[in-house]
């Protein structure tokens, strides 16, 4: 299995996130702009949402990261991606790829088919859409997919290695790797699955977090960082939500609050806990 | 008047959505997209949005059911939910439509026009959408209409029978009518009115209850079962939210968590208080 | 410097609303349409959201004030917006102009010229935005421009003169001028940066909040007292928020919850401790 993150390396790129406030220009889904813009608020990086194609290209070159998430895909907004990620790449700067539901519906396959061409910084997805990503460049799957951690890894470092890219596929643990070296998290809980938009709102952290990277090996520690400490504040916010009996209304507010209110104490306390 | 819907069939109803967790495909406007989802996702369902009309036909078919809001329409939106409505009814799935302010605009007044040809499995609106719609066929209605709860409920009586569909018409009493049998529910609380998107949110909550129905008396259980589930936690959520002098920021994230922590002991409490 | 705004002016046109609750048709941007719609209603106003052009058109006529944000510009909707503004203008509704991030981005700074020139009721901004539309008006800005306060009230003047409008400028101190006379707001808490679309939701207040003024003595009276009346929710927020020691998602639960629940003495306390 693949070595956990240590807390270290979260907390120094937690710092840098802080250091730096990122201007992350996300083309997201129309369901979680806000809640997306509020998680990178809480998170001490700045974000900018956009819909036109003309502004998008213009502001994907100055941003320091770029974020897409095919959502609520539609012909316009593909134009649009398609764009940011030539003007991002010809600036040199990351990009991160959310491949929302890719296999079930046509128009965002398709789109995700032709953005993975485009050496995407990272592609952060769930055990499905990871195995789906990964079906279209290795073929390794087959009907009887599981989908299970363990296969969603191997998939994700097929994907990594035929894509030249760096994978993030988050669930109960998550693996972050580039084919070759493995980062796994263990944090997390289970009520983030119960908001909208948490894996949404991560890939925009993501995006952030791999705009401090320098080379290859940071932006897989940085990626994993963002993916440790979303997955921290979780954990605080599912703690506050059980312990005063609420529900998922109040666990996205808690969510929020312990993202702004992280501390390296907490990041280390919460991470080493699953090191023993 | 219409008999008060009994507790036990709005627990039936709820035990059956936890169960099945409803895929529910919304269409909807572009202020409650997020919450929307929440609160499906809080009720025990699983939401899911799409923008583009390909996406929108190929899901629908899929989905358990299929909600329309008007809420901010576009012609391109227009386009996208006639197609899916279509989808749904070849794959014999329950559809429900929101007419959000119907009769006040242009484009969603002749849309909602056309789709109610298509035979909704039901149409939740509130006294003065469900008016507008009910002159729109049965012409029952002069320029004198003071939109009162008994004028409502005969004009949801019509358009039910006109339509060939259920009519939910919701306020500060709910009725949910076939045109022959009407169900009445007496919670809920006017701190509903001072949130955004309850309505919207409610709607797609129907959608989601009527996708475990059978028949067409199941479809007139389930709707109302959905209004009574949404006005008890409605009801949970203003307790809370008094007690503590808060306000309308608290009471929306209460809302959420009443409806994640609702039980049956709770929704027969609170719709008994009401048999009285 | 300009003279603080009496708290019994605020207290004045707060009273106008709730009595009024205007209707303030937005066309924003779509990261806060839904926390727009929520800050409308816990500020006792009645909010409207529409995307189509003609229903755009329609509704502008008829409702209490429009609230134009080029936030998530794209040509469909400038052309919405210019429709809007003309629609509201030949029925006499007063209209706002949020020139999100304008002259970084070309669409919106286009659209932003061109509505300039239709003498907006009242452009809210922040001092980067200010100093930019007053650039393009009076040229009265060279490339060191810092944009501390004062250079930003001095522009703001400007652009009050030049486009015969109201300006308000919002930060740390607000001014409001039209050119002539100037309100300051010194209320406030940094915490309203950190909640996306603060200042988007400010402009919809100050939509609504000049719907109730008859004449332009009072638009700018009224301006300044949306602007007092959000900076007081804020500090009541932040405060609790504060004391609790949560985060930034608390804040905006809360910030709702100040709008909703704020009277009078609050109102009169808070800005009469900054007259010291």
């Amino acid at each position: 299995m693949a070595q956990l993150l240590p807390s270290q390396t979260a907390i120094h790129y937690w710092q840098r996130v802080r250091s730096t406030v990122p201007l992350t220009l996300c083309l997201t889904n129309n369901v979680v702009t806000n809640w997306t813009a509020n998680v990178l608020l809480a998170a001490h990086a700045s974000p900018a949402m956009l819909d036109d194609d003309s502004e998008a290209e213009a502001l994907a070159a100055v941003a320091s990261a770029l974020l897409i998430n095919v959502g609520t895909l539609n012909a316009t907004h593909a134009q649009a991606m398609t764009k940011a990620v030539a003007s991002a790449k010809r600036a040199g700067k990351p990009w991160v790829l959310d491949p929302v539901a890719v296999g079930l519906l046509p128009l965002r396959t398709a789109l995700c088919r032709n953005l993975l061409r485009e050496n995407p910084t990272v592609v952060r997805g769930n055990p499905s859409e990871i195995l789906t990503l990964a079906g279209e460049t290795a073929k390794c799957r087959g009907a009887d997919s599981t989908q299970g951690s363990e296969e969603a890894l191997m998939a994700a470092k097929h994907l990594a290695l035929e894509a030249k890219t760096i994978v993030a596929v988050t669930g109960a643990s998550d693996y972050i790797t580039d084919g070759e070296r493995t980062w796994r998290i263990d944090n997390g809980h289970p009520l983030l699955q119960r908001v909208t938009g948490t894996g949404c709102a991560l890939s925009a952290l993501v995006a952030a977090y791999v705009s401090t990277a320098s080379n290859k090996s940071e932006v897989l520690e940085a990626a994993a960082s963002a993916c440790a400490v979303f997955s921290v504040a979780g954990e605080e916010a599912a703690q506050k939500t059980l312990d005063r009996n609420e529900g998922t209304g109040s666990f996205a507010v808690y969510l929020l609050d312990a993202l702004a209110m992280l501390d390296e104490i907490t990041l280390e306390k919460r991470m080493e806990r699953k090191m023993r």
